[in-house]
């Protein structure tokens, strides 16, 4: 079976990794990536000796990069003529004006967590309603909170049956290096409910959620507690068990030194992973607990790539390429490697 | 009736505030405070010109306190002996030692909440158990957290009662101008449950109580999500109304601005409160939610400050100077000017 | 004489503590101030039982501030019919075209450092330019930074001369308080040179300077490393000499626990200076280091405050209250207290 | 010719930079690391597969990483039986105690900036100071902050003479996933003259120096703003031209976006650098300016990486692998990439 055929547009934070994410995957091939601007992103990418060809995502664009020394390999339509489907990480807004662009030439594509609802047919989340996308010309993913939140509540909902869960999300309000965001000793209260909490009701209709979301001053990721009601009453070990099986969450002990965010983060890169990026949300032992039948755990989120697996799934069920779900993520954690760490009984 | 003679041990971020709390206090005299060194706090008031005599926590360091220009009215032992009660400031572990001065001079003390329990007869809330400090020696303090946590939650209590709680501690992780402690970029995780929850049980055996600690890089109040399971059903409107009618709870709009821990000390600055100090801890309106019969929201504890009316009444308990708690938090509020604020309906 | 009569658009971090530093002035008359939004400084003003009327800085936004219960005394005309002279301390931009309103009017104008040049006749510094704003109708105050940084080379100019200064700020980045701006885990470098160095050379022509801005994410002061070149040689003790017999610069020590921008502030907090403020720069004392003939040394610029005597100045200066600096510098220092924590030898 | 035979003692952020960094020296074998508990780094070496065998420096600590699963090659005497030299990257104080088991056993050893002077010989830079280094045992390598400033005043110190120096430093204060130190909301002040200042003076004796250094609340690398004053007048361009063509220097332009230490750190991270460290400090070219003849400049110092390739350079002095500065820096920027990117003209 020839490969599927993926470009990626906007190569920012997530743009950059969902093209590093695709490029693993044996059966599918990265054809290049777009964007406007000689973006830090993209020098790197020129300093690396273009591992993927740039295409100008607007016309006029090309000679920018040109004029500082960087290749272009053509326009939007050159790389939309090439591929099967597109992975747009663009702003928010300009995924709902691009589409236009994939219709007219018939390219399938999935749309990040920022953009409008209406911009595609399912909201797609790889473990919670793989189902839903098989086929489908449009997807849009979760955010990246919801991603990892929903990985988690997926985790007991198949295990136990979740009815209920209450969350509070202590948000990073920056990426690391963003200059054009971020809060300076100030703890931000949103109202209740947050969107993840709409969010995963939307994705997981059977389940009544609400939530907090508190911004803090920090940029390697998110913590979230999390308080869910199962249906049949779940043990302590039992609940560790599961989280500790599922290839997308890493169970990591406090005790060990995984106290934080940014302990995960400087694990990641002591692990040689590429940006000291990790998949896997974290799953904190020690802060696993009954609340009378109630489960309560925190996890933690790492912002900049929780998103790529769920959305090389969307790939895999946009094309038809699986359609069983259990097959589809096995083969994108096979190629991202997740899983691989945990201990053989 | 002769004012209570009350002295104040350690003269630092709380013990200053503890001070001027009890200058407000009509039935009480604020007769000295002591320190061991000349810090900041010390030099502070010496350059107002000693509203408050200063006494030498060690009898050798007088000479540094003179050495400096700053006047000592005399040692530990001179304070002892002209006061009924001391409030003990002083870093977690030097209380206890303090203890046998006071013990030595017959006087009463009240710790703070991060001396060792063992230290006093009773820990103490002003609200959640007055009565049983009443008469008693030695009382401990709640914690900054612990403090305004139970205020919330006692609030709930006597309306609706509480069986359950299950909270997010989101801590500051230091107090303005520290430099020996802080974290940079760091959301750091504790093990649940969080001492916050066990002490609460201590205080309110009749609930039971989790919860995880998150601390942040903030310095101007932690936050809570607190999710309360009632004895009897209670509407949003209900939960608001018995907020909004108590004296230590401040009740603010997202929308007016009110959206952080540090608008709140904006605020406090901007009224002129002394130090930019707020007694009262504050609900954030727009996250009270109902999740099923379970009662969802947000409060900010301001760190500072927190502690000092429910010490005070402590003072009240201890001395008898009233057995009936609500007329002693009224009492404290008055003269604190707590509930002043509210809107007349 | 008659009080000069003031008022106060634009009630923000930098309006409310002019109207409060224009109401300590014993020769002047805080008539109102006025703005356009029930902010939480406006709120706070309400709270405290409106101590100077408020107007409404656009005809239309009457009707929301009396939607919240906050008492209106009238519209911007009503205030300009009032007053001699208005402190514009608006966002920038928003001063421009008020100024066809004050000209309007016949009121004289001082805006604050963020507003475009062209907006006055004289770029204005009270200690080192006063005579030039004598009289003037418009005047536009040097930005924070600026107007700490010049107090501090003006006291050594008129001491020994300066030829030139090189400048490093550390800027902070954002207000406490602030969610519009802020930086995490960054420091992010300016192109040299910074605006500060090319305003210094504006109001001290005399002077070559050149400087880096860096903003970093603390919101308690600028800290600024100053190289300047005197004109003849200056001993380390004549430096500090100087500095310490200014009224608006204080030294203080490292040694004694000033050793940040924000041991200063929590110190101010602990005088009980209203809102924590300190009108004064702050020189520390262990910094002071001669490097060949050059004197270097370091200062706090409280960000929030720092501009409310050197505009005070600028009133007495354009309404001719006072024609001679020295006479009118005294002057605000004393109504302001400036000075009074000064050790008589 | 044999690979000269090197471990490294003390396995945290710096110790695992230099095992990379000799690892990738093909006249160098890394024999392996040592250190006493399973930190994260020691973790994350087991979770690669031990890429470099571990010894327990303490004999009774190999059970300890037994039992986590970590396998463990032997004890301190065993590593030191097998190597040249040993590179120490233990905390403050233990490299002065380990000294002695390398006397015992004949090995020489380099020491990292945090160690007491006492313990080397030679104060190394092997820019600055190469020939100084040659055939000695013991050496201690210049800090970080003290290693990236050397490169760049020695930098122009070759090309103009450099007379003096006055520094600012803008100083991370603790490194990323840090919980034991920090600061919130603070830039903290140091006495002046820091001890950069002085440690450049003992490396570069015929250059006087002073400066000031601040703390400041991120991770990710420190600010160095530099006043050199040449013994010959060199143009902007010339400083630029030398900068440039210097292989740990790398010139970076604001404009394109390197705007901070942490787009710096982010820009590693994209290029794939493993953990996203760079060994080169940043000039920023919009921030070279003279003021007089002096020269003005700022440098990011990458804190985590920076020292690794003079640390190398030492090895090549000590063992006499290479006695001419030029050739043994040349050979460690070539294992180590440096100069790679410099775009031919």
């Amino acid at each position: 079976m020839s490969k599927a055929k993926i470009g990626v547009v906007g190569y920012g934070v997530i743009g950059q990794r969902l093209a590093d994410g695709v490029a693993k995957q044996q059966d599918m091939e990265l054809v290049g990536v777009a964007d406007i601007a000689p973006t830090l992103a993209i020098r790197a990418l020129a300093e690396k000796g273009m591992p993927y060809p740039l295409y100008a995502a607007l016309p006029d664009k090309a000679q920018i990069f040109e004029k500082e020394g960087i290749p272009v390999s053509g326009t939007m339509d050159d790389l939309l003529q090439q591929v099967d489907m597109i992975l747009d990480a663009t702003s928010a807004g300009v995924g709902m004006k691009n589409k236009e662009l994939y219709v007219k030439h018939g390219v399938k594509a999935i749309f990040q967590g920022g953009e409008k609802g209406g911009v595609a047919e399912v909201f797609f989340h790889g473990y919670a309603n793989y189902e839903k996308g098989v086929g489908k010309d449009y997807l849009k993913l979760t955010s990246c909170n919801t991603t990892g939140l929903i990985r988690a509540v997926d985790c007991l909902d198949r295990a136990f049956g979740v009815e209920r869960v209450v969350i509070t999300i202590i948000r990073r309000v920056a990426d690391p290096g963003d200059t054009h965001r971020g809060l300076v000793d100030v703890a931000q209260v949103d109202p209740v409910p947050s969107h993840q909490a709409t969010d995963l009701m939307e994705i997981m209709p059977h389940v009544e959620a609400t939530g907090l979301l508190v911004h803090v001053p920090t940029s390697h990721g998110h913590i979230i507690s999390i308080l869910a009601t199962p249906k049949k009453a779940a043990s302590k070990e039992q609940v560790l068990a599961e989280f500790s099986q599922h290839p997308r969450i890493r169970t990591v002990r406090i005790a060990d030194g995984f106290n934080s965010n940014t302990s995960l983060f400087r694990y990641a890169r002591d692990l040689g992973n590429l940006r000291g990026d990790m998949y896997e949300i974290a799953l904190f032992e020690e802060t696993v607990e009954l609340s009378g039948n109630n489960i309560f755990f925190a996890i933690n989120i790492p912002q900049e790539a929780v998103v790529i697996p769920e959305t090389i799934d969307g790939i895999r069920a946009s094309l038809r390429m699986q359609t069983e779900r259990e097959a589809a993520v096995a083969l994108t954690n096979k190629y991202l490697g997740l899983g691989l760490w945990k201990k053989t009984p």
